[in-house]
This record gives C-alpha cells, structure tokens and sequence, in this order.
C-alpha cells in the first residue's frame, strides 16, 4: 500500500537520512552508477546467452507522448536537409554525390531517456550538494550527462510487475511498495543485487498502445513505485532504475505537499541514475517465456555537453 | 597505392560487381547487418575479460566539426526549456518540483554517427533496389535507420593504422589499401571475421584536437581508405566499418569524376552500415597497451524514424 | 452558391484562361504585387486620418492554431538562450552585461503569414512558368518570399461578410461568391480597385476564439470564397487577398477531385499574393464604427531567403 | 568625441538620471514609443510623397553575421518541410494540393531586429522597475516585445553621419557625439523631433559587403554612438534609435568597467526601443539625392509571445 499521510517534511527527512552526497568525493557527478565494478561488467557480460537482442527505445517521431506540460516538452521534430526528390531532380548533379541528410530536434527527456543528475533539484542544492544555479541557460555545468559517457552498461533486471500481479496494465494511481518489489523478484527466481539497472513493468505502455492514444501518459496519472521504495533502492546500492511509464513514481502523488517525492529523494539526494519511457514488451514476454529476467543491459547516453538527461536507445541482450 | 586511374564506369561496374541486392529478401532494410547471427553476439559478449569500457562519441556542442558544408549541416544546439536559475528564482514554487529540461537540436550525421542505408543514392536507386524518391521531405521510407534499432551489437575490431605505421596521424590525402588492412590486422595478431564491426583509427582526429581546431575534418581532405577496399569490405563479409574520419574514405577521392567513389558502392550497393567521427584515441591506447585488439561493440542507434542515420555513443567493452 | 459540380478538368481550365504568365515579363517573381505603382502609395499613405494602428497578427507560442496536419506544420517554439534569472544568478558577471536572448522556430506558414509564389504548384510548373524542382530541400529558388521584400505596403480594404450578412461568423462550409464581395463592397461603402489588398472577414478566428479552441481551424471545414472568385479577384487586379481563416477558400472544397481549387489558380496561374490567419477583429470593429473601410496597409515579410512565405504582422493604419 | 574617462558609476548615476520608470505609469511595458500620438502617425503618413518603398533587412539565411558569440547566437536556419521535388515526384498525388512548406528557425536578435524592454537590465531590474527573473526559461513575463505588436509605426529621419563626415564607413572604434548628431541634422536639413524613429548610418555594414566578410561585425570593434549620447535621446524624446551597426554605440566601449554602457541606460533606464543591424544602404542614397531626410517608417514586430525582441523587416517609404 501507499503512504498516505506522506509530507513535505517526511520527503525532507528522507532525502536526508538517504543522502550520497561525498559519498564518492566532493568532486562526484555521477552518482550510484559508482557502484559498478569492471567486476560487474565482466559478469554481466556472462549473461548472454542465446544472443537475442531487445531495443528498449521508443520511435522518435510526431507519434510520441508529450502533449506540451511540463515546460513545454513536445514530441521529436525530423526535418531533411536533403533528399531522394532532390537527388532525382538532379540537384546534386554538381556534387556528384546523391544523398540524404535530415536533423532530429527534441527535448532530451521527451520520449525513452535517461536522467542526469542536474534534472531534479532539492532546495537551492543538486546532487552532491551542488548549486542549483550551475544549471543555467548555458546547460547543466556539474553533473551534466556527458559524465556518464562510459558508464552505462552492467546487469540488467527485469521486474514484471503486472505479470506478477497477473494483469495487463496496473492501473493508473496503483502504487508498487518495496515488498512487492521483492516478492515479484522472488516469484521470477531473480535477485537484485548491487549494481544492477532494474526495470520495472507496469504495463502502462502497452495499455496505451492498445487504446491507441497516448491519453495522459506523459504527466498524467499512472501507476508507478511508492514513496517508500526510494529505501528499497538505496538498501540495494542498485545503479539504475528505468521504467515502462513517464515518471517511474505513482501518480496521483502520495502527497499534495510536493510534485513527485520520489523524485526529490533519489535524483538530488541519492544520485541515482533513472530511465524513463522505456519499451519492455518484447524483452518482457521473452522473460516471460524463458522464466530468465536477468541480462546484458546497456544504453549509453548522448555526449550532449550540460544535458539534463539523453534520449537513448536502450539494450537487453540476453 | 591509391587507384589513380579510378572512373566513374568502374565505380559503377564495382557496384554492380558487389551489389547486394535480393540477397537478403527483396524487403530487406539492413543489409549487412543481416551476417550477425545470434551467435556471434554471443561470441562477441565472451570479448568482455577486464571490464573496461570505452565510449567513442564526441561531445555534442557547439565545439563540433561542422562548418555548413554539404547541405547546411551545422553543430549541435542544446538549449534549456527550464533551469536551476529559474528553480532558485522560485519559478517553480507553484509546481512544487525544482526541475531543468532541455532540448537538442542537431543534424543526426553531424558528430559520431552511423548512417542507414536510405543515405546515399545509386543512380536513382538506393539500396535493395528502392527508388529514391522514397526519401523525401517526410523523411525516409525505406532502409532508415529505425530497422537497425537491435542489431548494432557484436565484435568490434580495431584497426590501428596509424600505430602501424608508426606515425601519430596519417596525412591527408593517403590511401589505405586492402593490403594494409591485412598487414595491420597480421601484425596486431586479429582476424576480421564475418559479422565484424571493424573500426579504423588514422589519427585524424587526435591531430585535429592537438592543433585546437577541426580546419577541415567536415568534408575537407583527409586520410582513409582507399576505393579498392570495398572488395574487401565485401569478401570479409563484415557487418560495419567506422572510422575516426568525416567520411571513411581518402580524400581528395581517387577520382574526380565522382565524389565519394566508396560510398556509391558500399551504402547502395552492398548494403554497408557505416560509422563515422568516431573517437578512438583512448580505445586505441588501450589496445595498445594490452595487445587485444578485439572487444564487444554496440552502437544502438535512437529509434528515429524515417531517419538517414543516428547520432550515437558508440561503446567498446574489453 | 458554390458551384458544386467542380472538376479538376475546370480548375485547369480556369488556371490556364486566368494566368498571368509572361504578363510582367519573363523573370518576374512577384506577380500581382506588380500592380502596385509609386502613386498607389502615396494614394494609400492619404488614407491615414486618425493616426489608429491595427496590428493583425495572432501571438506566437504553443496556443497557436497547428495541430500536425499538412506535412507536419507546427505551433512555434520559442526558448531562451540567456535570461533574468541566470542574470541575477550571477551568469553575466564576468560579461559585466545582463541580457536576454532567445530564439522563435515556426514553420513560416504556421500562423499569421503571407505565401510566396513558391508555395503553390501547378503540375510541374510554378508561377511564371519555373520549373517546380527549384523548390527543393535548399529552399525556393525563385519566386521566394525575399522578392517581395519592399513590396508589401498599399491600400487595405476590408470586405466585413459576416457583419454584412448580420452573424458573428459564418459557418463552415459556408461559400462566399464574387456577388457577395462586390454586394459587401456597395453596402460598405467601398470600392475595391487595382492594386488594392482585399482583407476578408468571416468572423472563424474569433468563432473559435469564443469557443475556446482552435477545433479544425487549421486546415479542417472552414468558411470562405468560393472557386469562382478567382475571376473576381483576376478582374479587379488586386495586388493580394487576405483572410481571418486558416485558407482563405471555403472547406470542404467544391470539388473532391482537387484539394484548394482556388489555389490552384490564384498562386502559381494568377500570381496573386495571398494572407492567411489575420486577426481583423479590431479593425472589423473599428470599421463598422466609423464605416471607413479602407487603410494604409503594410505587412513586410522577413527576407527569408527562398522562402515559400513569411509570418507577419501585418498593420492597418486609418 | 568619446568620453574617455567613463566609470561604472557615471554609468548607473546617468541611469538614475534619465530614468523613465513610472512616467507613463506603473503598468508601462513600451517605454518610449508612448511619446508617438496619433496624430503623429497621421503627420508621418504625410511624409509619402514620391512611394517609394525601402527594405531595410537583411537576407535571413546562413549568410549572416553570427559568429556564435553572446550566448551562442547562430545565423538563421531555413529547412523544408515539403518541396517542389517532392511534389514533381509524385508523393502529394494523394492530397491533391502540390505544394511547399519551409520552417524558419533563428535567435530574434540574429539579423534585424528591434529589441524589447525585456533584453537589458540594470542590476536585479528591467524596465519600469520589474524584477529581471520575470524573465525566465518561459520568456519575457514583463516588457516583451508583444506589446509593441500595434506601435511601430511613424516619422523616421536618417542621419547619414558617414556622408557627412565624407568617408564611406566610419572606423571602428570612432564616436559619434550628440553634436555631431546635431551637426550633421542641420546639414541635411532635417529636424530631430519628439517621437522620431532615428536611423543612424555608419557605412559599417557596407563596409562588411565590400569586403566580402562581416568579420567581427557581430560583437567586435565597430563605430556608434556615444554614451553621453543617451542625454540627446532623452531630451528629444525620440521614440527610437537604429543603426547599421550590431550594437549602435561605439566599440571598444568608453569603459572597461561595463559592457555596452550605453544600452545599460537607454534600455532598462529610459525604455528607449532600439533596432540593429538595419541595411540602410538604398535609403541613405536616396536621401542623398532628393535632400529628403525625414520619411514615413513602419517595422512591425512579430508578436512574439515574452520575446525579447523581435526580427523585422523595416519599410522606409518616401
């Protein structure tokens, strides 16, 4: 169950109590991703085993999710600089070279991405106790995602949650506690441990594929983790925590008092990296299938310098 | 030696010669992405032993190689839609969540990148045989980059030319041949295999970052490879080839009755996935270092769709 | 009536009797700006009595009328590059200037705006008989927006139809005849003469106003001349047309055997510079209050280099 | 000439000095364009006497003067959403409409332009008091330059101080007094009044073309104005001042203790609305020839919804 009586203090005090700030030095931007070894690289490299590879991305295109809350987010804009009409209309006769060329325009966090730690801001402070302010029109100029260029690959885990609970989609405002966190791992014969990237299934996506619309997946209610879960993560020392919704947490809120405790918690206070929008449905029903909900998990972000986050590609190999 | 005598017939007799086309069904997308079989990714991911990783994309910013050349391509442009600036400013008291968003903006082949197939022409063809004019403003419909969301993960095989030839950067304008290819894969004790993602360092980039400026990285004179390798591209059957160049190929090209000989024949023709500013300046030291030449590669490209290549960062694993 | 037995064969037709073609010579690119004479402006500059100013168009932001529709168009986005916040934050200290700087992205046709005589094809052909491939990825080759640069100033009338017809605004589908402008005219009081901008009011932008939202305003039914007006509008050699809907002519169209008939004809035949999405409801008030309506009218484009139009403001001095 | 002994100080006293805040009311948004009455505008259109119309922007394209200085500002990006070589190709035989679309995408102070009240700030303030961080990620929330929307529109007087002076282009570094401004007004013949529109030429701009480069036209050395100059636009009490010049005061700037000491004062002190990079060249040779200094000008702003200014196409008619 959710905490309902969860307030601005209680998210204060967690984010206190759960806090990595110098944990890793002074100098750290990139947050729980520290905890992986060349170790857990090399092991995580040892589980694939068929050589069944699932891409996690969602298409770029006008047929994405953002409806324009939140800042303004808006879906991927793909423009061409040059095409195959061109080259046939013998535009490129004098270049002697017939090609295509086309730019991609898009907020770094409007389809399937993943955060930096310069996204969410606790007080006047980032992670690692950073001021917010060298987050600036000019980018985000400590902890920006260009840190974890090399950084993002090791075990990956899946946590099907819908399948555990034997529905399709949870339902919007249904809220997932660390228990059922554990029990879900438990019943899938998988445990998770330090350094893994863990990705939760909701079911949400595909719910929303099924309808055909999007409706309020970006920014509206949906089902997601509970507030106290952020314990679960840190108790874990896990690297990553991506999901199959928006925004990872359970929406409505726990809270009135803030937007997105969870958030407030484990971006600024904890430095855990998290992955958003994520596509799971073939890697889910392949874990479904072969009982395994273990894998190679890599996605390494953009260098985009200063960014608050990348769009990626994410990827299971199994 | 660079073929000084190359025309235009023989580049189109060479096309003809190693056309690809229907080898992989009349509906094929991808071409030599097809040689990757699931084994080899398993193979590939036993590549992984000390756990390093090594990321090969360049900064997205305004420091870029761009210079407007060839069809307008301009730098990345990153710019922020909210900001620590405005969190501390109390913008977002109302939202009860102290956010940054921001949004980049970049044509998809204007750093390291990996085109598709739907880049460069053959007459009015591309390749498999569509027609050209699939590709117009709306972007590309047929072999864009989309249908290679999960198949750019394998063996990467570094071929480290300019260590081989014992200088810090190959001067523009030489040509590697298939027989250096070979003596420098001899020498560093590596096999190109089918399904390889072959990677070529020619010090080109290292030179630029020493000078302090790109001069004419983008679309200007450069070391590479010369035309006749695409035979050899097409007898190792290989998956890829990148490079730490513009565009893989010598230039000036062979020839000036064409521009980019290569390339007419090994995107349209063969089917090549290729990639290009790669940055492989601490990749290649390592290898150096170790003597392992070989590693697990993956480069998943953003899911853009109808896109004539993806921006990517592209990951080594040793 | 709208003529409702509309044929393609007709629209040709017509296109081919009413064309301008050659008419102001071979290289001509503006078309019926041509009209317009050193003494049509000082005539027109006579005209301002009163010293108002109506400035017609729309604000630019999210809340503008695009949906997506016809090739993607979208609302513009407008995101800052330096702001107050970062100023007080300290940002510009070592510039020693605080500033704000931004950036406005639009499709240029996206709201208030006047089309080239790029924007249009008929066949293979554009206005004046130039070839349609010069309108390619590089943009408008000839008869682009930047011709037009010093040629968008004269006399303004405004033809009120729904006040002239007694309702808040037309329906949509609702068609306006060439007998309806001129019956329009005579009540008003006007006269409409060569080389004068015709600026129609049919009361859709303030309809949807009212309501609240856009609906279909962009590119769905609307009210608006019929096909035939073409005649009208080639008879009395106006220098442009201008409405206060999405596309001037009415929706649905005459004929489902064309889309935009009268496009068809009146751009790329006739030649006649067209505005679309102004706002006339101040003028329309101020007009019906004192029952002048006529104006000096100006509405420079921005000198977008091959531009098939330019977003405006355009002004109506009484 | 220049005052060489300028202070920050001086600068901030001055500021105090020709303060305009609270003159026209607590609410004020547009500074000085409060001074043109209607009756001004009617005095104005008077001035039309030959029609002759003059264009004073500058081509927008990838030719312009940006050099990614002053928060990355970059020259115009024009791109296609749908092209005459897609419709010649056959691919809008489905919609029934061949046809053309472009976006255009720039920073509102890349090319022409006029700046709004929102661009500078003096301390922690703008314009009429506002607190600056009312400019945030989201625009200008006080001062933009949408409420200009129906304001810019009156007598324009050129002051042609490169002609007289005699020289083709003042030097960089070289300032123009208030007495000169006077000096060179009597010698054309031409009154400075309340409510004029001020257009200074300095030939740099033509300086730039005859060169073939715009070197550092866009932030570097250049001729302008004065500092003390701000007292002549107070005690006239013009409604705006423009220049052929990126920044219409001189550089370097009399100071090295504030950048653009002169901006610091008419912007957020006076609220004088400025515009920039004006191609005066057509219209200074006119006057040159008729004598006729003094003309009706007319630059409608876009309505950029919190712009911080707007890029136009300013319209001398004589």
């Amino acid at each position: 169950m959710a905490n309902t009586t969860l307030t601005k203090a209680e998210v204060l005090r967690t984010a206190d109590e759960l806090s990595n700030w110098g944990k890793w030095g002074a100098d750290d931007q990139i947050g729980t991703l520290n905890y992986i070894t060349p170790e857990d690289v090399v092991a995580a490299s040892k589980l694939v085993r068929r050589g069944r590879v699932f891409a996690m991305g969602i298409p770029l295109d006008r047929t994405g999710p953002q409806n324009g809350l939140f800042g303004g987010r808006y879906n991927p804009i793909h423009t061409m600089l040059a095409t195959g009409t061109d080259a046939v209309a013998g535009r490129f006769d004098e270049l002697k070279l017939r090609y295509a060329d086309d730019v991609l325009q898009m907020p770094v966090q409007g389809a399937t991405h993943r955060d930096s730690l310069g996204h969410i801001f606790l007080g006047d402070k980032m992670y690692n106790g950073y001021d917010a302010r060298l987050v600036d029109s000019g980018g985000v100029h400590k902890n920006g995602i260009e840190h974890t260029r090399d950084k993002m690959i090791g075990r990956g885990v899946l946590l099907d949650v819908a399948r555990f609970r034997g529905v399709d989609s949870l339902a919007d405002g249904e809220a997932i506690t660390s228990a059922e966190l554990d029990a879900c791992a438990h019943k899938q014969g998988v445990e998770v441990r330090r350094a893994d990237f863990v990705i939760l299934r909701t079911g949400h996506m595909e719910r929303c594929r099924k309808a055909g619309s999007w409706g309020g997946y970006a920014g509206g209610d949906a089902p997601g983790v509970a507030f106290e879960t952020c314990r679960w993560m840190h108790a874990r020392r896990i690297a990553g925590f991506c999901s199959d919704t928006w925004g990872v947490e359970v929406r409505p809120n726990e809270t009135s008092e803030v937007n997105q405790p969870w958030h407030w918690v484990v971006i600024p206070a904890m430095g855990l990296t998290m992955g958003e929008i994520f596509d799971v449905s073939e890697l889910a029903a392949d874990c479904a299938n072969d009982g395994v909900y273990e894998f190679l998990f890599t996605a390494p972000p953009l260098v985009i310098t200063g960014g608050t986050g990348s769009m990626i590609n994410p990827i299971a190999v199994k």
